[in-house]
């Protein structure tokens, strides 16, 4: 397999976070989402990945995209250990945590939103560093509560091991961080990833120990 | 069980079609999400489904959030008829195919942000329309191309049967419309839209066929 990534890329980190729990070998290619225009708008890259964004996954000669379609080809290609628990109800309740980070959150704050808020809506860094931290707030309050009913709020966000949510949680805090979002509100969340971040699934996979980091 | 929904909301829609595809009972209990200030933002809704968004699934004493996790439960549960198709790379393309409008699309002109580029940011209409059908073009170009790739670009966006994808599809179409977006670049979208609207599953559960409608 081989992976396409950007070190500081969210999404990619999540697949890098599969791939290591999972002990599945790969190979990595970097793709810079700024420099000659964006990699990820050149021909050859579109030609093998037409959403045009990282991460992106090749196994023999196919190609997937969107990182949680990814997660799920791997879950079910490498089953073991498991990204995602056994029973309907756990599952879907660990689905909902992942999409509410990669559809509610994270969309609203990658570099092509935020280029356009600059560009064409002429927002300026204060609106533009406002809006990310609204959205991200927005979608880590109702998280907190739901890693509070559904895990200990210390550990996982769901039940006792590592899941599909997991992987999305530690690189939104991450972003958060970045972002300067107050996390006090947000004990469990902080808790949480403090301890996946002594994993080496997510330490050896974050953005300054990627070969492409700047 | 029992669907939480709001006729116009696309992500609501999804859940319907994928219900009525599977011919799977249940009730339907409608949240108005700009009355009352939202009633998904009321308390009783919140204490339900802390992420305060439509659809949400009751079944039994469960309640499930997040449309395509709520979709993959119901396959889960309900196998058959399928809406994945049995092979991993399958299942992996239509899922990305999911997402692309899930993540991609829908979650840059769902109604709060909109209401936020026109607050805090103080858009105009005709700004905020530009945004709208900007971040649909950007994400039904991959989807054109994914479903000449995949599909036979006139009935299905993936193989000859219905899936999860094209769940997400109509109602995105119908969203595309609303807004007025040119749809000529989109043959394949348009001729798979019009195939699978002539479809019970996809006709009944259109907005304008909800109890709730306006």
């Amino acid at each position: 397999m081989k992976l396409f990534s950007y070190y500081r890329s969210s999404a990619a980190w999540r697949v890098r976070i599969a791939l290591a729990y999972k002990g599945i070998p790969h190979g990595t290619v970097p793709v810079h989402l700024t420099r000659d225009g964006g990699q990820q708008h050149s021909e050859s890259y579109r030609e093998m990945n037409p959403q045009g964004l990282v991460p992106a996954l090749a196994d023999d000669d196919r190609v997937f995209s969107q990182s949680l379609a990814i997660i799920e080809y791997l879950e079910e290609t490498h089953p073991d250990p498991p990204l995602l628990p056994p029973d309907f109800a756990g599952r879907a309740v660990v689905r909902a945590m992942a999409l509410g980070i990669a559809c509610d959150i994270h969309p609203l704050q990658n570099l092509r939103v935020l280029n356009y808020l600059r560009g064409p809506l002429g927002q300026g860094d204060g609106p533009v560093a406002d809006w990310v931290r609204h959205w991200i707030g927005q979608g880590f309050r109702p998280l907190e509560e739901l890693a509070r009913r559904h895990g200990d709020g210390m550990h996982h966000l769901y039940g006792d091991g590592v899941t599909l949510a997991d992987c999305c949680l530690v690189p939104q805090m991450y972003n958060a961080r970045r972002n300067y979002l107050d996390l006090t509100p947000f004990p469990a969340l902080v808790a949480i990833d403090a301890h996946l971040t002594t994993l080496p699934a997510f330490s050896t996979t974050r953005p300054e120990a990627q070969a492409d980091a700047e």
